[in-house]
């Protein structure tokens, strides 16, 4: 028998997600008597998992319910479980996100609202994708999903990766620093969902930003901490770029008094780009707790070093 | 040799693209001169050509740059010759205007824009295309290229047409006026990219709206004449209906006492959905004037009974 412990502000909605799934020889433990028992499987949220691991030595898998592990990578917790994430589930919901925000933008959408509420025929023509050259900081299946939405949408697609170069619909690709500036060169639209690693803290930097074309637009549903904000609050104060759509912050909720709510061209979005949806994320589990029980590889695998 | 006149506020512009496709045996003749000399070929906008249709008896083919051709209709006119549309070209756009509103109700852009003003962390969760269900009425070339888009999202569509049923990327199809009620019973969204006939006149009407479930939106890049405006602000207003984006009305600019304006929930945004481009439209005169030329049928005839 295999004992879960769920540990999720929605520990209800998965506990009954789980349960519906009738997986064989498993069986959830309460929180509150876990203690007693040989914990050997969680799932649920990295922030509460990672406080509550030294109590259970004998956990041999984690099942993140986000994309992102950073509480669990911290040093001094141990490493010897098999981590994995939510990688798969959030494809979808990032490209109506940015795709909603990119046609918002061509479409003229708050310029437009703002004629309506003023009682004014607006004839002024939108813009189109159609042509335009998106350029992706991070290609995994999030970034596939992008890309797929690229395409369907008639754009180019060029992707900047550590070493991977096998998604279909990216046209070309990018490794390296001293490729960050052909990378962007000649992008409408930046669009970063790098992983929050040390080798992207400030990936989106002065000399990134100095490198896009002054009409380019910064979207950034990943992970706060690759943007220098003051950099980029810079580049959109000055005009050398034309908006940021911003999803993520190196503090949130972003503090009242921070520069981004005052600068323009800037759309603040909270942190609500792609939330966790218990059945995609409890389908993860249950594809995933089939391949533990019969011995075969998990999915979404994180590698501690890497960061993801 | 065949003469071809251009009728256009961009006449310019397709002077010079069809200058560039080097058409065999075509002569592009100016509109001052265009009396002295048998006109074989006109291209332009029907409100252009429509006056001017009388003094050229040769004429055998007009190609409009737009897709509606209202004022060729007219039963004064002539109707022995071929007229065809711009049809093709508008998909795409229509895609990028109808996703990008369906995307800004979904993610709440407007009222996350209204709490940033107020410089206010805004985390309420954002719906998801992915499973809702979209009814389009009319699925000609247009209807075709959204319910592809609809189909990249994850949604489910119903179309609603005279006959035609051949489009693979809707699930059901509905025909003739009874069936108005189960093609509306349980949508999202509704979508009308009817064209202006006498049979489409006020389909969106009290009994039609009144069918929708009260969370649906309705969108409307067709035509105004489709809708039965006063209707349709009774319905907002009431609460029956949650939205509406509204690109065309019946009487254009909308004028500025009407009760559209000061209706909630409404989204106008001045008949600028999917503009004509010139690139785009002369590329579907060259392909014709190809087939024209060779004795091929042309494509996007106007059957000038059914209107479109």
């Amino acid at each position: 028998m295999t004992n879960l412990l769920i540990l999720s502000r929605h520990a209800d909605a998965y506990r009954r997600l789980v349960e519906a799934a009738r997986l064989p020889d498993l069986a959830i433990v309460s929180s509150e008597g876990a203690a007693d028992r040989a914990v050997d499987v969680i799932l649920g949220e990295p922030s509460l998992i990672a406080p509550a691991l030294p109590k259970h030595p004998g956990v041999r898998w984690v099942q993140s319910t986000w994309a992102g592990v950073e509480p669990l990578l911290d040093p001094a917790l141990r490493r010897d479980y098999i981590l994995t994430n939510a990688r798969g589930v959030f494809g979808a919901l990032m490209s109506e996100y940015v795709f909603g925000y990119l046609l918002a933008h061509e479409r003229r959408m708050f310029e437009k609202h703002a004629a309506q509420r003023e009682g004014r025929w607006d004839p002024k023509p939108p813009g189109t994708l159609r042509g335009k050259q998106i350029g992706l900081i991070g290609v995994g299946t999030i970034g596939a999903a992008l890309a797929g939405t690229a395409k369907h949408f008639g754009m180019r697609v060029k992707g900047y990766t550590r070493r991977s170069s096998d998604c279909p619909d990216v046209d070309a690709y990018f490794h390296g620093s001293p490729a960050r500036v052909a990378f962007a060169a000649d992008l409408d639209y930046l669009v970063s969902i790098a992983p929050n690693t040390q080798a992207t803290r400030h990936f989106v930097d002065a000399t990134l930003l100095a490198a896009l074309p002054p009409h380019a637009v910064f979207v950034n549903p990943g992970r706060g901490s690759t943007v220098d904000e003051s950099a980029l609050a810079a580049a959109l104060q000055s005009g050398r770029l034309a908006g940021a759509v911003l999803d993520v912050f190196e503090r949130e909720p972003l503090p009242a008094d921070h520069i981004l709510w005052r600068t323009p061209n800037v759309v603040i979005t909270s942190h609500t780009a792609a939330l966790s949806h218990p059945p995609d994320i409890a389908g993860v589990f249950v594809d995933n707790y089939q391949r533990y029980a019969s011995g075969q590889l998990l999915r979404y695998r994180v590698n501690f070093d890497e960061g993801y």
